[in-house]
């Protein structure tokens, strides 16, 4: 690993170029200069490998070509798969990213919206769990997941249709006796419309369900009980199970299989997400797979482009079925 | 979600707390001013929730409480949790990160770390795969897993004892005949040691080994040929397999249990990495477990404390193997 000199300066670069330091300054802005300057600047740029300094750009400019993240963590696949694609959609754009994992507490989510817009972002995407969150005018802000009343855009999944598409395929499979499956924040937010889903597809086609929905921090056994409930002469009385993410899905196979109960010969499971073994390999179990690229694309598209009359206030994504092997196909 | 008021200024303080713009900067910078002075400046600054703009602290004091963090990507589960535990170490220290991810690309790396250097962070946590990698001398770098020779530290696991502990399980299972497996960078880096530490044991117990490795690019498939190539009377040549991650490990299982061999009962498989389903579930399998927060921890001290004369060049951390399921033990 060799040193580099130290970063070259725009003095540098009108030396270079055998021009003022106010010709560097407008090409660099795009203001026009005669045509030879220009040329002149550009190549000076190109052979120092001259970067604008943007902290000293950012406050001449207000802009920092630098937006704030917010996410609960990154070790949950799919905030790392979401945070992945967001950070490629700035990349494409020449955007930087500054992150902030929250740890799901609205205290700190508050926090860093503050310091956020004090380091003068272009703009914040959050997936808050702070209903209260308060923001400046003067930042854009995408929420993902969570509707905050219309003037902040949020982005989603379509996850009343994913909960629907879950119910039919589960249906086409033979599935007569649904359960619907749920641990979570009980804050509003759109994930919570699989459930709207799951219930709206059961109704139209008098499908009978049952729902099982815990508050974050229940233990998982409170499944494992209820599964234990639904047991009768050695059978479940349900044959379809839509749970609100993979994780809860994969948690239920294993407590079914250590009951005895084959997945996917006895019961079938869907679940919602769409993550992979090591983020690469097969999915972890058949699911609702979320759009991950084309929200992050929204989100960035919104807050780079965005013209705050005319931003949507909830864009629902197409959600699609994917076969992951607790499901007959 | 309410509107907050724009940001207050050092302005603002000042005429909070009656005292001159001077005096406001003078408490900020930790410069002595006068008891009663320094209090009313420190309410004002609480009662306004007034932050100071880092953008315009960074022009001034070369410190932008800002350190980049690089790695390939986010969806691979331990890049994953690596940058989340950077991320808390660096929070806890009052840190912001400006993360990149690099997609292994050389080119974009480099880019990356002058692209950093401009915009003064106050250090470079990496996992680099540019052998050539260069960083200016007024920028803090540490490397995690690739050595560059001594004046950038590295931070690594201890991948060689890793290897060791791997062979040391396997035979305390009643393995007498052993395979390792990688598939990976031909660049050197601190993984490779645990094919080292892998031979070393197996010399020092004088067990019979064969290596199996094959470049980044090979379809995974060359394993399951390779397999099969060892598979005499329906019996695998190898009773024991230490794959290089946890990832190649998954693999190698169910390659086997396609043939009909039983994983654990004929073969023992222990991965390397200790990454767990869906992030806080379960392992994926035997491995050997990285200490993913103290690698995080020592990164982040050295950056932010490090005196570049006395700097370790390496520092390995210890390992732990963890039963996973697919060993006896």
């Amino acid at each position: 690993m060799a040193d580099t000199n130290s970063p070259p300066t725009m003095k540098d670069v009108a030396r270079e170029a055998g021009v003022a330091l106010g010709t560097v300054s407008k090409v660099i802005n795009g203001i026009p200069v005669g045509e030879s300057y220009r040329v002149r600047v550009e190549e000076a740029v190109a052979k120092l490998n001259y970067r604008v300094n943007s902290y000293a750009k950012g406050l001449k400019t207000n802009k920092t070509s630098t937006v704030a993240v917010m996410v609960p963590n990154l070790v949950s696949p799919f905030f790392a798969m979401l945070v992945n694609s967001i950070y490629r959609e700035l990349s494409n754009r020449k955007h930087r990213m500054l992150l902030f994992a929250t740890d799901f507490d609205p205290t700190q989510e508050q926090e860093y919206v503050i310091l956020a817009e004090q380091q003068k972002v272009d703009g914040i995407i959050c997936l808050s769990y702070n209903p209260e969150l308060k923001v400046a005018e003067s930042v854009p802000v995408v929420s993902i997941d969570r509707y905050f009343g219309g003037q902040i855009p949020c982005v989603s999944s379509d996850n009343f249709g994913g909960g629907r598409i879950a119910v039919e395929k589960l249906y086409e499979n033979g599935c007569r006796n649904l359960a619907f499956m749920r641990i979570g924040s009980k804050l509003t937010n759109e994930p919570n419309k699989r459930k709207e889903g799951f219930i709206s597809a059961c109704e139209m086609r008098n499908i009978p369900y049952t729902l099982k929905i815990v508050d974050d921090g229940t233990p998982y056994s409170a499944f494992e009980e209820f599964l234990q409930e639904h047991v009768n002469d050695g059978r479940l009385d349900f044959d379809g199970i839509f749970c609100v993410t993979d994780s809860l899905a994969c948690r239920i196979a294993g407590y079914l299989r250590g009951m005895g109960i084959r997945v996917p010969e006895d019961v079938q499971i869907i679940g919602f997400d769409g993550v992979r073994r090591f983020g690469d390999q097969e999915y972890f179990c058949s699911t609702i797979v979320q759009p991950v690229d084309e929200m992050a694309r929204t989100c960035v598209e919104v807050i780079l482009e965005r013209d705050m009359g005319r931003s949507p206030s909830l864009v629902c994504l197409p959600v699609e079925y994917a076969y992951g092997g607790t499901t007959r196909s």
